[in-house]
């Protein structure tokens, strides 16, 4: 099955031991089907890279590194695949395993410089890939760059896949990567920091607000419980899309089919993708599928967006808390991490969470964007992969670092004003509510009304209107009755 | 020119006084191209609406009638353009003039049943209306309904046109008349009772927030000044969309070329639609443009936007000012015009600002569908036009119920607490910021910091720095010289 | 624990057998906290409805009536366990729930006519269900219309409740019973419709496209397993979103720690809300994050846009495939349900695909709103209720309406084109790409140019070229076994 | 007026010649408000840019370094302003004016580090600049780096001066430089080449589509002209959002009163920045609402919106006419830029479309997110501004970008297939459109679907009938009179 194009049998080559790096300068000739192209010396880039970096100056966007991490995993598994079923002689499966390492390490990102902006299909990133195996494959056996021998970076390193199987694949890969090794531990660390100081602030009893307005009161423990749940929910959510990510298109080629593709290929594939990266990769169910849509991206997205909703309403709660200091409501203390204004000398202001609340902003808009591209897919192909990976790469990025920052410079260091909350919590009308199945909702309605109208207090004018014995009021209005408190927080 | 297919020749019939409606019961046999179907005896429209009612009952959304009002424009102008120009004999396009007006006027809106999501070309309501005209015009000759004699539907009340250049046309018209006869009018009373509360607030002086967090003091008629000229410059943008909306694509026919109507005929009708409806409406300067796209609405939903946009903006200021009463900001009384709670007597919500909040969210995403729509346009038709037409003119009528209802009942009726304002003032630290051009940004810091660490008045900690004297402090630090208060509002 | 306020003891009233409706005319007295005011005499509602229904009218958007439907199963199930626990005589308990049955077989709808713009909690449609409850029950025992006695709206049918907590309990039961029983067997249907086409169309090999580009073949049958798998995939998305619908925030009432409810009330009525509706719904496992967001909402909402996307990519494929008839792709015939066009004679267009198209964009922005609503709570309550549910239960309606109709008018009676199809098929050259593992990408792509640029068959330019045999290129080039066919459909 | 802490008087000190740049290695200890920091030694910045470093890295998004551009003009015009009254000494503004030259120059990028997620005010970048000016113009005249004397980060370089007026202010130079200096260039040369292909194809007459179906004919020039006229719209819309951008906030210092601004300092700063920059600047209108609201940013936004909405739809349409290209509607040719597949050989793809449909989808996110921001100021500041500009200022320029490379490598080497064209035109059954005026709208739909059914041409069916005579036929369905074509192009 190892016909003459792939290889040439006969002794493998020597491996020498030469650093990632050319020290050559000025240009080196590259060619394609197109033609030849004259790239930078010193890169391992070929023909179509430099094309592509030639058509697609766009803005300063570049495709992520993690996009080609990931594809490290694929173009290593698929060769170890092939030497295994003799389709590639073991040397040269072993040959691109090792530099595919070295792309999986990031060693080689230098040489991989494309833009978002390309091809719908991320074809040249795939090829920049393939070329920059290929050529470091061919430096480390002595070869000539651009020679394409003895390892071709299409025939070889690209064997048995195309862009529009292996795109997607790597598109899941780094998405599943960043999810779990970057963002989800710090999430999981800021949803401990607000349990943490939920259970701290467990009793503490303060006013409730609903539309803004005083309304009956909770414990700040039980609030920060809320937000605490909201954050554990939204991890939930985000797990909940990660088995679509698990499933690789890898294996289905140009169009889904698995042509030139030998049999059982996206299935060994996948598993060995599975065992090098550590994560539980599947077949896709549907190579059609797979390769039309993006659902699953699209879907994980949404689960990006199922973690910026709440933390924006939890963002906006603390700086609303901490408003202040003299003219606000002013219950939290937050660090005061910089000066806050370059004119109102001694202002300190909720910057954290300001920065928060815009890179939630930013990662819906960011949502928004991938669900649409998801959406403009055409026959057998989405070719929308760029823009939908890039914005999933950075929403995932930005919100799990805005979250670790909350949580160090924000949170951790936030301090109650107790006097506040006390105070707030002896003045408030809306006690009253506990008088209502005394009294009836009428009654003790015509109380807060009469308090709120002369200024006087909750007590005062219950006891004034004669509904109800001071022995009774002072019995019932209990704020820290009202609460409900259980033993320990959520 | 006018061939046998188009009018006979000869007697004008004579003109029957029948009120709108049809008293029959039961079924109808209507045809078009495809053939025959029964539609509701009581109804004047044909095969093809009735078609489309059976293919698309989707939800309950239904073409707006505004839409089909503004159709009438087009087809009254229609009429009298072809019955001056002798391609209609006079009387039958005096008829078609005559129920085009029954049209406008809303009499007929029984008649165009028809649902949003349909064609996207808008063809089956221009069917509507030339399926309805031409029967109710029948029915005042004592004609047969669904005979299409004298009056056919696509002969006659369609002549010279298409669904693909006079559905865009009835959209801008239809635009045009809600911007400027509903909307504006409101949003100018809004905008004038904001500046009315201005004026009247206007040396009234207040804490300043930057960051939610206490800054240096404005006038409350400096702060109303800014959401009067938010909602000023609001307007001009509006405006100046209409433009755009003002170029109809009448004329083009069904592709942009005009053909299958005579030579200037997009002009004329143009010029009588101006006439009828009192907009200075004029043909579009690119027909294949003004068809192929949809882009003078996504500039027109963008107006819709730059309004919602400040409104939602002022309309949070105005809850968060109001929150309270005794455990929020508190400076601003809003009109207590219902109960607000089922379970806490006595609470006083700012509901107003809450539906305004939701229907700028609700203009927002509309909008969004409106530029997604106008991104899908393919070759010489955006086929998108219903979607982007129904979130239109429902995002514009919201908008300015929503701004009169804020006006009337939260806007004109808010009360200041003087009290209150009175005490942020004299509490807050930033009036330090006054000193800075004096004693320089870094002492200020200090002195800021100090009352703050030390819970004491501004004065106190200046003095006790020894950075100021008493008399020094009391001459720069008065709020009111640090408002700059200039006569009048804006 | 009945106090005076909220029960007489003593003989329970004679039931009269009175039918919905009132038949009075004019105006009647109604009385709330705030005062009083008229109501139509011929409406169940009082003073809180009337006061809302002046004060936001804004456009024509009214509450959904499957809110105040869901709002009966909450009802009822309070007033049964208010009844058996001993705080409600069981009569009273007993009649609540009877009118309860009435609100939820929709026969008090005309009763309900709040707009969707007010009170962000809610609160006023909450208070029209008491009203409309506590006046209809005082019918029933032949009692005062307006006395709120026996039946009070507040004391009684929202005993132990406040808006804060059922609204969004009523909230989430309106979304599963639009989910399970209208939306998902529509789309379950359109997906078994899909399947059925890709068995049918199983093994007839077509030319695949990529980048709207001449592609390698697959089977039509493959392409529509696509589309099946896409559906099933959201369909799968759509149900993992029910679990957080299923939790119900009932008992937490007015800030979530369910002050004025007996111990046990929230988890108590929800069981009963489940036996009566037939889902297994939970108690919140946070009563504050249950209140203070929506989160659960914003998920379920990811979830129809997890439909949307797809649909909108399959329904943009079968236009394209049905373009022409003869100047476009032409693969497929879809059914010709109405004249396309008023101007060109005998045009069929895609219309179904075209409202489905807009369907899923309005979709896409309804989510969007809702997304942004999630991320406005403030504290202890998201007051983006009615903006939210409106705009989900929207999209859940037209999305399933809009499924059916493509089923039942496009899809069902979608034939294929097949001459068109295998002369493509002849025509193409990317089956060049099955020769690449013979002779290597870079020849393989010098005949495809070749043939391409002499305009001949992929044949003819393979041969010429002589790399490669007739006999290997007839064996290696063939359609049907490029395509990897299995014995059945996904 | 010059007191102490602002300036000594006496000697203006030498000015060396410095080149830019530290030679010191390690950290140095820099000062603020708040204590003592370590910098890097070998950078301008001081310690509240190393706060915000320490506090904000989050992602890897820098403040855009046009903002910095912006600033230099703000902090040198606000020198020679304070310079020229006496405020400063005026070799102490020259210094500031130097410095700031080399700010404006870029030269001083690499000491502009601060992430884009930072405070909302954008406070951290205005310091930063202040620091850099200062250390910068200390090292020029031979004083200590951190000493902050002769030159005071915030009593000199930003004196008379906020973030919250200047920040603003930046964004709206920065704006305009990036529209009118970079984008509208690269627009308008795209125009113009889509005008010269109208031109150049002018005459070539081609079958029209709407919904995708074939429709009646036009000119590809025609065609083209709508496409020209689409971008030509786009670029009005866009001029029409700079005279919002031009008014400027300085002047209204920390909430708009001008407090520490000297009379007239607005105005004064604003007519010099006019001066340096090249652009009619004028002071905002309102400073309430310059600096609460982001309006005029979110309206300039809009004007990106209205240029990605039309070249979404015109590279959509591109690609689909170069589909195939044997397979699809192949009536154009693109230019072969590179390979197309990693697996297909000899495949082309309309990659420039594809990049520059993924823009257009970034830019409306992009859009939303800027939208979205502007809805959340509250009261004296809006505080999501880097947001805003760091996604304006990306969108503009990919949006110019993408153009450009549209235009080069895509729209100015696009080719006709002729041939293909024509064939299309002569096979088309939409030409007895042109017969309706003539034998009626259902006669002409019979001759029509008749021809569809028999698979024959529309003469021949025409003919079949006996509707029409062959001359008459072959006078009226003529396609080159059907086009209405004038003597030139939009």
């Amino acid at each position: 099955m190892t016909s003459g194009h792939q290889d040439a049998a006969g002794q493998p080559p020597k491996l020498l031991d030469i650093p990632i790096g050319i020290t050559a300068t000025g240009t080196r000739r590259e060619t394609d089907s197109m033609g030849a192209v004259e790239v930078p010396a010193d890169r391992y880039w070929g023909a179509q890279t430099q094309r592509s970096l030639i058509h697609f100056s766009i803005g300063d966007d570049r495709m992520p590194k993690a996009v080609y991490h990931a594809y490290g995993y694929v173009k290593k598994a698929a060769a170890l695949v092939n030497g295994r079923e003799g389709r590639l002689p073991g040397w040269k499966a072993d040959l691109i395993a090792r530099v595919a390492d070295e792309v999986i390490s990031g060693s080689l990102d230098d040489h991989f410089p494309l833009y978002v902006w390309q091809t719908g299909s991320g074809t040249q990133s795939n090829m920049n890939v393939n070329e920059v195996i290929s050529n470091r494959a061919i430096q480390l056996v002595g070869g000539t760059l651009g020679s394409k021998t003895p390892v071709h970076p299409n025939d070889h390193v690209n064997m048995g896949q195309s862009s529009n199987d292996t795109f997607p694949t790597a598109m899941h890969i780094a998405a599943v990567r960043e999810i779990r090794e970057h963002m989800l531990p710090k999430v999981r660390d800021l949803q401990h920091a607000v349990e943490a100081k939920s259970r701290v602030w467990w009793d503490i009893v303060k006013i409730g607000r609903t539309h803004l307005e005083d309304a009956v009161p909770l414990s700040v423990g039980q609030e920060w419980s809320g937000y605490a749940a909201q954050v554990s929910d939204a991890v939930d959510r985000i797990e909940a899309t990660l088995p679509g990510l698990y499933e690789l298109a890898v294996g289905g080629t140009a169009v889904g089919t698995g042509l030139n593709a030998p049999e059982g290929f996206g299935a060994q594939v996948t598993q060995e993708i599975a065992r090098l990266a550590g994560y539980p990769f599947t077949t896709a169910s549907n190579s059609f599928a797979a390769q039309g849509s993006l659902d699953a991206m699209v879907a994980a997205s949404a689960g990006l967006r199922a973690l910026a909703v709440p933390l924006m309403k939890i963002a906006n709660d603390i700086r609303w808390l901490a408003s202040g200091p003299r003219c606000g409501i002013s219950e939290l203390a937050l660090p005061a991490n910089e000066p806050g204004s370059s004119i109102m000398p001694g202002k300190v202001n909720p910057t954290q969470c300001e920065a928060m609340l815009m890179v939630c902003i930013q990662v819906l808009a960011e949502d928004s964007a991938i669900a649409f591209a998801g959406t403009q897919g055409n026959f057998e192909l989405n070719a929308m992969r760029p823009v939908i990976i890039n914005n999933f790469l950075h929403s995932a990025r930005i919100l799990g670092d805005a979250g670790e920052k909350l949580r160090t410079f924000c949170i951790e260091g936030a301090e109650l004003h107790r006097q506040q909350i006390d105070d707030y919590l002896s003045r408030s009308l809306m006690l009253v509510t506990a008088l209502s199945p005394e009294i009836g909702y009428d009654k003790a309605s015509r109380i807060a009304h009469k308090a709120d109208d002369e200024g006087t207090t909750l007590r005062e004018a219950a006891l004034a209107t004669g509904y109800i014995t001071a022995q009774d009021f002072d019995r019932i209005v209990d704020p820290r009755k009202m609460v409900h408190l259980t033993a320990s927080s959520a």
